[in-house]
């Protein structure tokens, strides 16, 4: 199953940069989910490049959606969607110079050579524009239970953006920005970074935090299915993502238990913690607490610098400059991806424990 | 598949801290992998609490193959070890108050009070026991394919240790040690650290971070089976790991493109990368160089401070103070786990290239 | 996932005829469903030899819960059944001479001699003990949900059974007898055949014939995992089944359409069928009726008679005649396990579209 | 993963009969395998109503490969092939009465009246065309390693085909004809009745036999993921198909031990049985002799006769009578989708126990 993810709820990404078609199917929603193409576009602007800070690549995403979904709404069977690839420079590339940092050379080990290596093939980001469709259907059926999702750029280029405060009005506000910010400040600041390193021919990263907020308690297994191992699982597929930590993450093995410990309380007869350090997870399973993630994502591999690399079939040391249009960051585009991931993999969770039905039943609403 | 992880290589976990027994069922190793029943009592030591730094719990986890082991050799078909449970004091815990930082809490909401709660059941660390027994045999099969795998603590306590150096001589030193570090001195700190804390009724955390060597390419895929999304979502199952990163993870999101690109480079014919900082996976797949692991390992919950609690039962405010022996640190204990986990993902991905049969032909040797 | 079957309820399988134990894991199952040793014993019965018409093996059977159970209940975490192996005698089968019928070469062939090769290994039909224990509980589940099953042998020895009539009255009937017959009668001429191929050192096979009541409409996916596919799946793992069909099966391919179809009525509001030739499922998918299913059983390979066989080792044709004990006819016995797999299979189906909790909720009752 | 079957090679179906397109994924499938456009042409061919004795439903069929091909060859990464949909007459069908023998009645139970009703949609028959060219390119892939499938209609209408004879002859002659019969006047018999019942308003069914050649022993699992259990799971999800069998399948049922059993022989330094009786699966693992599969396919469910049925949505008995364009006999066509689903399914066996490279390796050539 390695392009599918999903037990109950489960995605397949199929596609290449300078195919015909990059695509997915979503399998397992419920019937009745209503499917609305201005937020499948919406998702899809999130994570469009635009402006200075971005690659001049332009990606019309004219998503089609070709099977299951009827009169607006899911039929309970397969859904595949689909993007053609329209605006495709195949030559920017050449194929036998593999660029560092990049899956090229892994490509090439693993494929022997029978890769579609234009514009980094299967591998390029692109794929995540099916995801952000797929995204963008399943979130719409977590709202109908009270749940969502929100991310923003917590870190860029030695700038912090504030911490969530109030999460609701803080998703709101993520869901209509395209550089997500809550700090409006803060992201200028990482806006002119990112457009001196473009200038530079360099790139940068950065640090995404993510919040669920709704969730019932109980999602999740003691073993191998925590809530932790199977978003990280799905999340690490988005390319660049190079570390996944949940609630305070790294900076908890540097605490000690009594700082760490979140204490219970009781609020309005429902039981709580004070503070939040284990990210609404203990023992892999939902608290009820918001459930904060963080994910590294590394700078952009493309630069417009000179590199020492190898030319793959010849064997030998070459250098590679202008590796064809590209972004100085993804961290903020990204950020459509990990939604997406979240999403799919808080619905599935969901399925697991309360059925495909149990998602559009009004019984746990 | 809640507590089974794996595809072609799977291991299933069952048992609760005070039951009749834990313990482990791992299907799909081939026919013929040497079974050494003192490596699997060598694993087991290096999990085992020992010394001033650790619980007074004594666990004998005398271990008994009950399957799938004919005449010192795995038979192709499941294996389940068993460890009777000994040792048990139930006593030590008051069910109905929910201990902070534990899955007390998120047991009764999952499992409706039916959950055995007597030392935290299935959410116990003593599960890693029969974990770490199944990684020992899956290992010892990996090494014969020249496979090796090997954590230190790299950070405990405000100590450090030092970074690998030489992969091979260092993975073999950790392998014999019970506290695992590379640099002895620094040792000595962390031990005195771990100490004082337990002097003062605390606990801390710690950072492991693993490396394995002798890797083909092209282990893992694309999307979702990324060697970075299984190996996360296995290792989040140990508990108190609340973060994974992978080469220089959350450090790369604060560099520039220039910096973070490993270049490449051709030594013996075989193409390299001159550094690391991807930790040996480039888009998902094993790029030949060692792979670099590192976990966030949480400081133990179980601590002998007084904290602020709930009765669940009672929806009442209460306090904790003594909850049964404890270790004052695990981050040097988890290791063993990781370890394994490490070895079952391994396995698995190569099985899935080379399928089951080639973890024992000699034909990738 | 070879000896793990289902999705959100699964069952692993462990063990060898001649090791030290045999046994299972369920997987799945919501905290609270009860737990009755009687159940689990009575269900062993009904699989144990007895009788002329069996081996002269006693199996015990003494079956212990490791884990997964407490206070009586499921706990909502993995139940570990062990069955430790008493009466072996292995000095009955010379490993090199593979016996026809059996799964010895294959074995030999797959596991390169490695193989348990006593009393079958873990080819045994002794691994359908603890499939039983398995399926007990689960049956109990579905009995709080009004889903019964009942298997009868249809045909055995040229001798027919009668069809089913009442539904509930027959499987509650046939709940209860050790041969399971609808008709004394013919079941008494069936007994007189399998003594009289006892006698001539010979077996016999049959067919079984499993009804479901109780289903709600629904279950089941149109493609892949359709109700007659997953449940085949899991019955053809039954030892000896080499066919198996739903509703009038083999014989609807000599039908007219016409014939065939069945009629659509409604009666107290509820849409049904007339007829209920396609067993209770259409589209793959439950359509309310009685789910029919029949499962056809080779004689027992192992037979008293002089047969030509091979040396494995040596390469050399040779004869094989007394290979141990052995049973005249399984048909009758392999019920309790096709009861099972049936068990597992509805409730896995169950759950993916109820969840898991739906097992346990009074809201789908 | 419900439209998704498959472990290590897998395939997704998506579509509906009249909506934008139907399709396939193909994951899993090692790079560099031959993708032959004429052959999935070929295959296409082999499934389309043609002639007197079908449907007079054009069905074009141009399908075209999105992804996972390039330069003719499999790039390792998944394949989408779409076929678009063209001549729909969606009048046809009053959605709201239910047509006996289809899945009209549990779509709308399962779907709670969300599906798409046109022409059966996800239900279609029409699903197996892009199962087809997915089977077509896997069996090319399995024809590089010696092993070959195909199938005939043993029986329909009351008339027989021949047995297989000569294997290899046999397979090779059935690759051609449009109509699967060994017996070319067995098949003119068989064809006129065919005609007789259309005239009639009515349809017929019929039993395929299908046998695969070249197999290795040692594919399968003894349990759950037997040969047999792996085969039918898949097999089911062809539209009308009610019974499976392996060799003489439910014939062994009514034979003594002695009859069934298959004796084993040596020839040429290679054990072999001197019958097939198990049809080539020993508990539950390959043995090296020819697979021999068998299904029921039942009678059309659309026939131009009068039948009783029910309005779902007004709940009120009523009668339909012609019901679209129609197949007196789709169980010729269905031996396209036998053929693919086996390839499937081998292919998937292969790779579990020799890895997705050991299907483009020549290792085991």
């Amino acid at each position: 199953m390695k392009n599918t993810f999903g037990n109950n709820i489960s995605l397949t990404l199929f596609g290449e940069s300078h195919g015909d078609a990059i695509g997915c199917v979503i399998d397992g929603l419920p019937a009745g989910v209503e499917v609305s193409g201005d937020d499948i576009a919406h998702a899809l602007d999130l994570r469009r490049p635009s402006g200075k800070i971005s690659t001049s690549r332009v990606e019309h995403d004219e998503f089609k959606i070709l099977s299951g979904v009827f009169n607006g709404k899911t039929t309970g069977t397969p859904i595949c969607i689909c993007i053609p690839n329209a605006d495709t420079r195949s030559k920017d590339y050449t194929p036998s110079i593999i660029r560092p940092g990049h899956a090229d050379f892994t490509a090439y080990e693993k494929y022997h050579g029978f890769q579609d290596y234009r514009g980094g093939g299967h591998f390029s980001g692109r794929l995540t524009a099916p995801l952000v469709c797929a995204g963008a259907i399943i979130a719409g059926s977590l709202k109908k239970k009270g749940i969502y999702i929100g991310t923003h750029l917590l870190r860029c280029a030695d700038e912090s953006d504030r911490a969530f405060e109030n999460y609701e009005d803080d998703i709101e506000r993520l869901s209509s920005i395209s550089f997500p910010v809550l700090d409006e400040a803060a992201g200028e600041k990482m806006k002119a970074e990112i457009e001196k390193a473009k200038l530079e021919g360099d790139s940068v990263g950065g640090v995404l935090e993510t919040c669920v907020i709704g969730l019932p308690t109980g999602l999740g297994e003691p073993w191998f299915d925590t809530v932790e191992g199977v978003l990280s699982h799905a999340l690490f597929s988005i390319p660049a993502i190079k570390g996944v930590e949940f609630g305070l993450g790294f900076a908890l093995s540097d605490m000690r238990g009594s700082e760490a410990n979140d204490a219970f309380c009781v609020g309005g007869g429902k039981i709580q913690t004070r503070t939040n350090n284990c990210g609404g997870i203990l023992g892999g399973i939902t608290d009820g607490m918001p459930l904060i993630i963080r994910t590294a994502v590394k700078p952009t591999p493309t630069i417009n610098k000179s590199q020492q690399t190898v030319d793959y079939l010849k064997r030998e040391q070459t250098e590679i400059s202008s590796v064809g249009r590209h972004d100085p960051c993804v961290a903020h585009r990204a950020r459509a991806a990990v939604d997406a991931v979240t999403a799919l993999v808080i619905a599935d969770l969901y399925a697991a424990r309360y059925g495909t039905e149990g998602l559009i039943s009004e019984e746990h609403e």
